[in-house]
């Protein structure tokens, strides 16, 4: 065990150092075939130890250093030291957020932790209820659950059948996951009404209202608005209290899915833009994102104590048993549709101990600067164009590269066709190399265009010039 | 960081230590006032690196040894050595399973450790697909969610107002996540037809026969049958292949919820009470239970190829870029109800190099031999009774004690209720002391008994012994 440790030491060590690889890139085909003895291939008899440590070494040499200052590639970035020492504990301690009688210290944690999480929130101390859950989309799958029970309280037992067709809302640019969660639902991912956005990637709040209006014409029963704060792609937050003030009048759920853009709130300076959000009925928050906290750390936050239990209680008796010498109200299992839950909850704690909120409002400042950084360098250069105007309002930074030919052309559908092209060719060249990564997509109208998020603390501003110079080098002749 | 490693060393030193306790009980009032400077509350200063490392302590202190030889309580128990380090190296590589591009080895063992799930379940080589799932809850909602999709696939789009009312079938004994899943996807918990059991809690397949011809004659739209091989309690494997038949005749989707009998399919001498389970369509396989795998660790295993995928796709190409240098086939991404999923498999794929199959046989053998030897011992005493007649299947043995004054009285409702408090009162004081740990319930008409479980290759005939005269110590007075 020391020795893996060392391994892992030594690993932490590089991910930090700019001098190494972020990636060293692989096709499927040739981690198959098996690399220098590496063999994915399961045994029916024991290999010796030796070869498992040397199988923990190239386990971490082909995979990638998301924690390195120069990965911008996901939402989720970074290695917090003291989160990964929570994680280790906590897979050493393996039990499971299951009952009191299992877990009493974590469970105990959960509700400090979503507690502080709401009183950030701005709900009422006497209101507030959560749970933290394997993913973001699985956060805003339970919104979408509570709202549907706490509208039609008979669709537990009896199903959809015993219900009108529902409808709910959200915005072009916001997360897949409130579709999926319609999908599986079986409320139909085709009756999520997708309101149109500015060109800043923000909800228009008059659509909203028109298609409130339009659903219900048609004969649907609105129930549920999902908000974002801090969109995927763009970083854009919806008005929060027009959509409130909407969902009021209609009488519907407000969910926030604020994944990405809660961590805002723990800014004094950025926390102005999820204003409104103590009027949601449901707010997701992923702690993994912008706190920085080792994957995976996600919660949905519920305004109206007793529904998570009320909508998703079973009292299956051989597992929560009613007589036990302890307040069951602390045996979370039936409030969950997981039954067992992974300990997410230490890690985030742990870290908060370690750098109280004020320590988590430096980090998320820094990447706003960075942020902010990235944008104006790249509003003063001509090979390099923004996708919207302004300055951003996250950590998102949008752009395409134009390539030298590029950069004299008129817009026309084949220069789209072509600048289309530049994106995923340079992140070809980029991960065979593996010095940095950053992702692109399309969106809309708009072709392929890289996206740049921070959301690790260690990156600082010569990364920013890095990732300028490494987008240059390698697509100027393309 | 090392530190933290020696806290963690020591602590798993301690929990294979038969000397020291399984838990140190204190009460959620207790916990929360907090004890000897342990407090739960979250600062806005950071706390002293010293301050966090004695929270790492007492985390722990107050916690519960699940690794013990002596912690009978769950289905999860024991600690892994060569898992935990897996899931160390897990949580430092702190990655997705989202993208090839961002996971490459995970995503591939992924690939390889299904593929050897399939192949000992018995499907032929060119079927099979998969997916790690956070808990064996979210497996079966999987099976459930796919079979509905596989036979009306229109529900993905316009929900379960667009096909007929449906119903499900599982056994009485199986576990309550059938129901919830029912209850999630929007076809109502009532619609899950519960079928009886035999006295071993067995499904009774003429029952099921029975039951689904009501359900048809009512209206209701059959698809679904879900057997259990290992139910949670009694460890009962239902009859696979007559409910096999069952289906194939009405045209039913076969789940098997193998979660925690999956395991005996490694054991030359157990598989056959798994027999027919290549015939399902479906099957559940936690391996953070009978394998001993650190949680999570769980499966949804899936017949037909590409299912998963056309049922949970959305497309989002601002996530899954098509036009990406490798096979983005490799994208499991959008496989997943979750998005991102945390990575479960390393663990798994790390134990099964260390072991080989043959290792998690032995130790699967060895936990059913701890079985019959607890079985074979309170069949032979007066102050103890067992619930169902018969060897245990699986490593569940189900008893009574019973107190000195019980042992001579008939049966009657009376001698049920006193016996009912017997089981909760003697675990009041087992935790209260934290020399050992087992669970109660009661289950239909059978008032509390105990279930003793083992999946922990540490525990050996001696914690058997102790278990039993520490009940007998406990309960003899009441």
């Amino acid at each position: 065990m020391q020795e893996l440790v060392n391994i892992l030491l030594a690993y932490i060590n590089k991910s930090f150092k700019r001098s190494s690889k972020v990636l060293d890139f692989h096709y499927p085909h040739q981690l198959k075939e098996g690399l220098e003895g590496f063999s994915l291939e399961l045994p029916d008899q024991p290999d010796n130890l030796e070869q498992l440590l040397v199988d923990c070494r190239d386990t971490l040499k082909y995979g990638v250093k998301t924690g390195h200052p120069r990965f911008f590639n996901q939402l989720s970035t970074g290695l917090d030291i003291i989160g990964l020492a929570g994680e280790w504990l906590t897979s050493t301690a393996n039990t499971n957020m299951f009952t009191y009688e299992i877990s009493p210290v974590f469970i105990l944690m959960e509700e400090v932790v979503l507690r502080k999480m709401h009183s950030i929130i701005g709900w009422p101390e006497e209101d507030g209820d959560g749970i933290f859950c394997p993913g973001g989309t699985m956060s805003n799958l339970y919104s979408v659950l509570l709202a549907r029970f706490h509208r039609f309280p008979v669709v537990k037992t009896h199903g959809m059948s015993a219900i009108p067709r529902l409808a709910l809302f959200t915005s072009v640019h916001s997360h897949y996951s409130i579709k999926k969660s319609a999908a599986v639902l079986g409320i139909g991912s085709e009756n999520v009404i997708v309101v149109r956005c500015d060109e800043r990637g923000k909800m228009i709040s008059s659509e909203l209202n028109s298609s409130i209006e339009t659903a219900k014409s048609k004969g649907l029963v609105p129930f549920y608005v999902n908000a974002t704060a801090g969109t995927t792609v763009y970083g854009a937050f919806d008005p929060l209290n027009e959509i409130a003030d909407i969902c009021e009048h209609h009488g519907l759920w407000m969910h926030v899915d604020a994944a990405w853009g809660g961590g805002l709130l723990l800014s004094n300076k950025h926390r102005v833009k999820l204003q409104g959000i103590k009027r949601a009925h449901s707010v997701t928050w992923n702690p993994h994102k912008m706190m920085g906290v080792p994957l995976q750390c996600s919660t949905i936050l519920v305004k109206r104590k007793g529904l998570l239990q009320e909508c998703n209680q079973l009292c299956a008796e051989y597992l929560f048993q009613p007589d036990k010498h302890y307040d069951v109200s602390y045996d979370t299992g039936d409030k969950s549709i997981q039954c067992g839950r992974h300990v997410d909850v230490f890690k985030l704690w742990l870290m908060w101990k370690a750098k109280g909120s004020e320590g988590f409002e430096a980090q998320i400042n820094h990447c706003l600067e960075n942020a902010e950084y990235l944008y104006y360098k790249l509003k003063r250069r001509a090979d390099f164009q923004l996708v919207f105007k302004g300055k951003p309002e996250h950590s998102n930074v949008c752009f395409w590269y134009l390539p030298k030919r590029l950069q004299s052309t008129l817009p026309s559908p084949e220069r789209d066709r072509e600048l289309h092209m530049v994106a995923p060719k340079i992140k070809t060249k980029m991960m065979e190399e593996g010095f940095t990564m950053i992702g692109y997509q399309p969106l809309e109208d708009k072709v392929n265009f890289f996206r740049c998020v921070f959301s690790n603390p260690a990156t600082q501003r010569e990364d920013v010039d890095f990732l300028i110079d490494e987008i240059v080098r390698l697509g100027c002749e393309l």
